[in-house]
Parts: C-alpha cells; sequence; structure tokens
C-alpha cells in the first residue's frame, strides 16, 4: 500500500507537548491523567455500566481551519463526542483526548490553541478530560473518547422506538449547516455561525428524555432526517412526519440534511409525551417540538405524505469538504 | 493555517463501513457496540475506580506499510493501549478504536485488515472492542482507548519508586527495534520481526507485580532508558543500573533506546523481589532480570556507573520514519 507520505514532525518532543497541553487544560482536567500511563477515574457508588463513545474528527473532512478557529476544532471535537453521551441519556463521567497534529514551526502554538477549545468544552458541560495522547500526523486529528454513566436507571438504545410513539426534537435544526453557509460567503458572526462554531451537546436534555420514560433516542450529528432513518432502522419502523423545525437562518434543506446541531430525536409514548415536554422546558429553552410518530411498517417513512430519503451527511462519502 | 488538503475519501458510506468493521471483529467485539451512539460496558459489583489510556497509531509516524501488514498495524494499536493498562497493573475491560483511513478504491479492504489484526489482538488479550467510528484521513490513523480495572486493589503510578527499590524487567528489550532494523533490511521473519510486528502487552504480568507490591510501574513503549528516566523523574528519584537485557537478535543500544517492546519495568521493596520473581515466572516465561536500584539522589542516574542519557524515541521528534 505504497510509502509513508513525508511527514512535518512537531517541534517539541512528546514529553514537552504534554506539558503544554496541560498547561492549556488548566483546571479543566485531573492532576494526574496525563502524567501517567493511565488515567484512574472514580466511579460512584453502585456504579454498573458505563456508557463509552469515541468520535474522531479530521482536518478537510470534518473542518476546515479557514472557516473554524483550531480552539473550535477542539471545542466541537469534545462537544460532538459528549452528544453521543446525551443521546444515550448518560451524564458524562470524563474524556480522554488523542491530538494528532501537523509540526509546523508553529505546532505547538496550534495544539495550545486546539486544547484551549477543549478546555472551554470542558468548562461549558462538565465533563472533564483525564488523559490523553500526542503525535505528529499530516492533518490536524481529535479523537475523543467520553465516558458516562446513567446513574439512575438505565441507558437509552436508538432501537426501542414502538409504533405509536410520537417524536420529539429538542430545538430547531439546520442553524450549524447555515452557519457554515454563511461562514463560506464570509460572514464570520451571528447566532448561526456561533451554532457551527460552538454547538453544545443536549446532556441535560437527555437525561431528563430519559426519565421521563424516552423509549430511543439519537442526536442529530449527520442530519435530521438521516440520523431519523437510523433510529427508524435500529427499532425496525416506520415514520410520519407532519413538522421540521426549521432554524431561522436555516433553509428545510438545511434542517433535513445539514448535521452537526446536536438536537436529540426522542421516541416516547403519547401519555409521557406531556412530562417530557415539560421537562425539557425545565432544563433549556422551551424549543422542543413533537415532529410527528412512529409507525409500525419500517418501510412507511414520510414527511407530510411524501417519502423522506435519507439526507445528511455520511462522513465516509457524501459530501465534499467544507 | 492555511486551506485543507486533498483527501481520498472512502468508498463506502459510514454506516456500510461500520457494517464491516463489525463483519472483521466477528466475535471480537460486543454486539451493540457500534450499533448506538455509545457503548453500554458492564461494571462488576465494587468496582470503585477505572483505568483509562488512549494512544494513537499514525501511518509514517509509529509504522510503514511497506514493512508491517495492515493487520499487524491494528494488532499493535491495541496492544500499545493495553500495555499502559498493564504498566498501572489493570485487567482490560473494553476498547473503542477510532479508525481514519485513506479511500483508496480498496478503502474497505484496508479497513478490514486493519480491523482483522485488531480482532486478534482482542482474541490473544480477552479486551473485547466495545465500540467505535470511522473517518476518512490521507493517513491511516487508529487511536485506541482502553478502559480497566485493577479490581483487587488499587492500580500502580509510574510515580511511587522509592530508594532502595530494586528494579526489575519482565523480559529481555530491544528486540522490537532489531526486527524494525531487519525488516528493513529485508529479513520478514524470525523472532525478533515478530516481537516488532506483533508485540504482546505484559497484562498478567503487571496485575501480578500490582499484586506482589510493586510501588511504581512503567511499560516500555519508547526505551528502556528513556521510560526508566520517567519513572525516576514521576517518583523523583534516581538510579544505578548494574544489568541491561538485551533480546538475543539485539544491541546494547536497541535495548536501551529502541521501544516498543512493551516489557514493564517494575520498582519494588528488595523484601518483596523474591515474591514479584515468582509471580511473574508463574504467569509467563521466566525471563524477569533484577536491573539495578532506586537511589534518594534525581540526578543519580547511571548503567554501570556512566551518567545513563535519555536513550529512546519521542514520537513528536527524535526518530525519522522508520
Amino acid at each position: 500500500v505504497g510509502s509513508p507520505k513525508p511527514v512535518r514532525m512537531p517541534s517539541l518532543s512528546e514529553d514537552e507537548m504534554v506539558e503544554r497541553i496541560r498547561g492549556a487544560l488548566g483546571g479543566g482536567f485531573e492532576a494526574d491523567g496525563l502524567r501517567d500511563d493511565a488515567a484512574v477515574l472514580g466511579l460512584p457508588p453502585g456504579a454498573d455500566a458505563l456508557v463509552v463513545s469515541v468520535d474522531s474528527v479530521v482536518e478537510g473532512v470534518h473542518f476546515d481551519l479557514g472557516l473554524s478557529s483550531p480552539s473550535d476544532v477542539g471545542w466541537k471535537a469534545l462537544m460532538r463526542a459528549l452528544s453521543d453521551l446525551a443521546a444515550m441519556g448518560a451524564r458524562p463521567l470524563g474524556a480522554v483526548v488523542a491530538l494528532c497534529l501537523p509540526g509546523l514551526e508553529q505546532g505547538d502554538e496550534l495544539a495550545q490553541a486546539v486544547m484551549e477549545g477543549v478546555a472551554e468544552a470542558v468548562a461549558a458541560s462538565g465533563c472533564p478530560v483525564v488523559g490523553g495522547d500526542v503525535s505528529g500526523a499530516n492533518q490536524l486529528t481529535l479523537a475523543v473518547t467520553v465516558l458516562g454513566l446513567a446513574d439512575d436507571g438505565d441507558p437509552v438504545a436508538r432501537s426501542g422506538a414502538r409504533p405509536g410513539d410520537l417524536l420529539v426534537v429538542t430545538g430547531p435544526c439546520g442553524g450549524s449547516a447555515a452557519g457554515l453557509r454563511l461562514l463560506g460567503a464570509g460572514q464570520f458572526c451571528g447566532a448561526a455561525v456561533e451554532r457551527h462554531r460552538r454547538p453544545a451537546a443536549r446532556l441535560a436534555e437527555g437525561v431528563a428524555a430519559r426519565r421521563a420514560g424516552a423509549h430511543a433516542m439519537i442526536d442529530i450529528s449527520d442530519g435530521l432526517a438521516l440520523d431519523l432513518h437510523r433510529l427508524a432502522d435500529a427499532s425496525g419502523v416506520g415514520f410520519a412526519l407532519t413538522e421540521v423545525p426549521v432554524d431561522q437562518e436555516a433553509t428545510v434543506a438545511e434542517a433535513l440534511g445539514g448535521g452537526e446541531d446536536y438536537e436529540l430525536v426522542v421516541a416516547i409514548d403519547p401519555a409521557d409525551a406531556d412530562v417530557l415536554l415539560r421537562s425539557l422546558a425545565a432544563v433549556g429553552p422551551a424549543r422542543s417540538v413533537v415532529i410527528g410518530e412512529v409507525l409500525p411498517t419500517p418501510s412507511a417513512r414520510s414527511l407530510d405524505g411524501q417519502p423522506l430519503a435519507r439526507l445528511g451527511f455520511q462522513h465516509g462519502a457524501a459530501r465534499p469538504p467544507a
């Protein structure tokens, strides 16, 4: 499979880089985490199941350093991974970060800027970074693994939706895609741009939905339509949508296929829907919307009576780098 | 920081790729792990602390696909991460794998070959892969996060070595570096080559050393000398080495600075050393050697009375891609 590509190596040694990163993370990370071979993470009494997820972001695939700052990249890498915990109704316990980056002369500054964004997401989410790893590479890449607990119940899978369930989304969609479009057109501020650069994982909403009795959940990382199809695939069901909550600055196409909104889709018994909507409003802005219902026939998947395509971002294939 | 590099995208969609990888992992991974947003990992009753580590391997930095097969890369990526658990005296509970790879026409075959190597390491180590993520990238990169438990005691840090402790290494060093040298010279088989391609994490040895009362441990990932210096740095001590266990095919320089041997260095009270050596012999071949002792003065670090340099591989800087 050919010889290795030339690699620009970081200008600092691995040990020096780890020291810098420890500095950038400041109070947001556990003191011994990056000093030993492995981090030690305390578990609360009675913890019987751990929720674990990993997500990578790769320069040129998931982001463009011309449109996102290194600290935006760090922020989003952690939030994106935390969003998978949110979708299970888990609260975060800790994260570990594998950072690969080009060794430009300013390689250490790049690492520091990325980790500052991670530290800001640590502060916003309450999830500490407890360990990490640094390596040279051609492309800036972060792989973030998050660990969480569903303290007082079972994690919510994407496979539990039942015919008759209502489908609820925790907020308007398409804002991130609209922000990316506006960034590409040279507009560097505004709510949608902020949404693209600094999305928030719906952690409190995920826990609230689990406690309200959610049958199934998924986070909208790749597009409302695609992620809803995935939930339906896993549950062996269909759906009929009657509503698409569209972000103020977004188009309907962006709301359906844009991705990176990190809102949650919840399938819940109609009898529990009121409690769910009140619980969601109690932990965040009242933006949740019933978008439709779950159908028994897996092939029946519609929006306003028309078949709904699997619109969204398949990181492998569908969308060119922005 | 410039525009993104051109990216060869995988020819399969992300969902299709995840299906292929699930196939390659076969029985070695938990059924629901890659199907949901996050994996759920059961914890044994009474578990109060989790040991967590992440390690990346990057094409052109940590390996060369001309010298290692894709399945060798997958094997070593998991073993390398597991070695950090071994160095804490922890037993593995599960791993998650973030795979980034170029989308050549045969991109799916590359992913499958890598994951077959991971699956072989799963079978050899008993550590299941419970979740993962796939993304396009220019370089083949794996970031492996491992989770473990020190069931019946506390994890062993690298910072606990005390003056007067004996230093024990679990086996001869330099074999992996010798194997890499032989591979570069066109020799594609033999014990050292095998050692380079398919190293084993000393998991049973790590648990045995913890139970025998080890004060400090570190795994030899970057070189006996460098990793011993790191243990001494963390413990605030010096050392006097009288012995270097050299692999049959290796030079002394390779044994001191070669790295990727994944043997463990253990610091232990002399009164416990006999129990340690017997315990190590009980779980593997009797290859452990007392190599010297811990000194109170941090600046006193010698081999046969001569100062010992920090020989080894700093992934950021010291060694060109092999």
